[in-house]
């Protein structure tokens, strides 16, 4: 039995080409604890609705660009090393306000899920 | 109530500098669902020991750079796009072999925990 699972994405930039800018891992490489998407979207791009989670934590990790996430109507401003933790019930949009592309990270797993991590979780072999 | 939490990391280069090359954000943002280290490390850096998990699949994603990860055994090349989900009882360690810093992103979250996703978890609002 395999213990892994390995996709090739491709250069980060050329996600910009694929529909709304973004791949997802979940079903690409059949995950089992979390929903992962990687971004890349042009300047002005804007998610044109809004939307709130009934069990995921979502967090987003901005790796390139500009923008801002409107989080219960509060506009918070990303850029590069910007990490955002967003609750379930929180409503929530993303745009892309800078002269250039944006690329981030967005993980989505079930609150409250996580039992242990780190050393915790690990066994040196 | 403020349903969020943001933390600046600066530009991801600059994370090289700090210790073992990354920054965890599961302490730093209150996560309850998973645990997610970036790094950023330099030409020639390799994780010295080799671990596996009790719970928790891992999933790297690399954004920069060329190395490979050892799982099991077997030597598995990675690079910018290179997306790779790990079974926790997996043995694992990770190289930078290229001729620049390698930079990824590694999210522990526990196996078999995600009820569901997508549109299945979300709500418009």
């Amino acid at each position: 039995m395999v213990n892994y699972q390995k996709e090739e994405l491709g250069k980060l930039h050329d996600i910009i080409k694929l529909e709304n800018g973004k791949v997802f891992l979940h079903d690409l490489l059949k995950l089992t604890s979390c929903e992962i998407s990687i971004n890349t979207v042009p300047k002005g791009f804007k998610v044109p609705f809004n939307h709130k989670h009934k069990q995921n934590e979502e967090i987003y990790i901005v790796l390139k660009g500009n923008g801002i996430i409107t989080i219960d109507g509060a506009n918070v401003p990303i850029n590069e090393g910007s990490a955002v933790k967003i609750l379930p019930s929180a409503s929530r949009t993303i745009e892309n306000t800078g002269n250039d592309e944006m690329q981030f990270i967005c993980i989505q797993a079930k609150a409250d899920s996580l039992e242990q991590y780190g050393l915790d979780d690990a066994e040196l072999c």
